[in-house]
């Protein structure tokens, strides 16, 4: 059997290197170089193209080569097949802190700063007082960059597609309490999981039931976002700010109008980058748990694809 | 008698109308409009010309308009005139939260980025990964930094004139400790009183033993600073790049070089602005003391300086 490695557009050296290191006895290939794609049980994937699944007849474990599995075409997964990801506790402590970083910084008017700092223009003004954020999605990330903000006296509600219950977190969940969460926020972080449901979430729609004052911070996925939507609201003052660190498309073409808009900052996907040390240390557990048959970790549920 | 209100280069009109609604009985003058300075038993001061003080036979009491009472000419003062100034609880947690603010916006590289959108170039990087924080003064500002910053998971340690022991904070005290508190910081942030002895102390000499990675804020008063050697400091790699919210003019002049120095954030002392309300109350309870012979709140040491 054999491990074949499926990240594209990527350098894939240093995670290769640290890989044979972690299982020096064990076949692993980097696609498009392999041959007997038959021996393949286990493929570290993201981005991989969908004909490789028709072609592994033998494929047991899909290891998503990060947080979420938005870049694994489930759809086209046998029903066996296990799919799990990474889950990196160093990924939610550095999403908490570009969380509360970015909440503190349109507090404190930083942006402003900077662009008067540029014109050499001297005009203090006091900080915004809101401290209400709202949390879209209340998985692994969710409660932690909740329980960093609660740390900092801000005031945390949370949805979630499904309810949930947590301390000191006002929690809303479905379609049916989205406009109550929504109403009263002075910023909406969103940490959603990127399915077909959540898939432009972030629309129009929801940006006219926030309060005009209110900043977006989209830490999850691009393709949450409505991007026309999120122009038109900033527009037209339905929304004060955006700082967005994800992108429909990464990295972001040089024309596109979010580098240039005055009330938009963008950050170039940086909120938390996986460490190859500790994916590849997961993925090697999961790799010797499938030889001995043994539970394989932090697996997603295919149904409701995350 | 009576309260003489002498705050210079700056409309005092909320002030006053304030004072006068907490104090309806009192006569209240704004200098220089003033007849009868003999009356006056208690100057509400901030820049106030030297020569005022000759012309205060009955003075008891000199309120200053701020944290600090650098803005007093003290030694001027009969030596039995009390001085006091405003305690702003306020003022200590807006403090925090802009020292946390600037800490994070450098770990998090905020300024980069924001520089990176205004080129449209999408470079991500990891965070600068330094946790020590040194505070230069623990007074009552000092500590609620402290504290925030201990909350956040930096490690704190700080260094005052005179030995203090405080919770959590590794303290250093007087010129004879000043390098070893020096030597390991990854942000250095200074809240000193400003005295005759710590006037220009962030000077070359303190640079120079700072770590090359380092990166100072400085929210207490701008004449702490040796502009030139900051400068030649951040130009020759001594210092990694500065937050400052107070400088030795304000505002700074419009060709001054830190507005354009690509690793110096101005803001427009706006990290902690005194509440008129807040201040009126303290000012008119401290008035009422007077007239009613108990003790005045807040006083300062007039040998010590602060």
């Amino acid at each position: 059997m054999s491990l074949l490695v499926c990240v594209t557009r990527r350098d894939n050296t240093k995670l290769l290197a640290k890989l044979r290191s972690l299982l020096p006895d064990v076949e692993i290939n980097e696609w498009p170089h392999c041959s007997a794609l038959d021996r393949v049980r286990f493929v570290l994937a993201w981005g991989a193209p969908d004909d490789l699944w028709p072609q592994l007849p033998n494929l047991e474990v899909v290891q998503s080569y990060g947080a979420g599995v938005d870049g694994i075409a489930m759809t086209l997964l046998p029903a066996h097949v296990v799919v799990t990801r990474i889950v990196d506790k160093q990924l939610a402590a550095d999403m908490a802190e570009y969380v509360l970083t970015h909440v503190l910084a349109h507090k404190l008017r930083l942006r402003q700063y900077f662009t008067q700092q540029i014109q050499h223009s001297w005009k203090p003004k006091r900080a915004h007082q809101g401290m209400k954020v709202g949390i879209m999605g209340l998985g692994e990330l969710g409660k932690v960059v909740a329980e960093r903000l609660i740390a900092n006296d801000f005031r945390v509600s949370g949805w979630s597609a499904t309810p949930k219950s947590l301390p000191g977190i006002s929690c809303y969940s479905a379609a049916a309490q989205l406009s109550e969460f929504l109403s009263e926020l002075d910023y909406l972080v969103c940490l959603l999981p990127l399915t077909e449901q959540t898939q432009g979430i972030l629309n129009r729609h929801v940006f006219e039931q926030l309060p005009n004052h209110c900043v977006l911070i989209n830490v999850a996925r691009g393709r949450h976002v409505n991007e026309e939507d999120l122009l038109w609201a900033l527009d037209n003052g339905e929304l004060a700010g955006a700082s967005l660190d994800v992108f429909s498309q990464e990295p972001i073409d040089a024309t596109h109008p979010f580098w240039s808009h005055p009330l938009i900052t963008v950050t170039p996907h940086c909120a938390a980058l996986t460490s190859i040390d500790t994916a590849c240390e997961q993925i090697a557990a999961n790799y010797v748990a499938l030889i001995n048959n043994e539970q394989i970790d932090n697996q997603v549920d295919r149904a409701r694809g995350y």
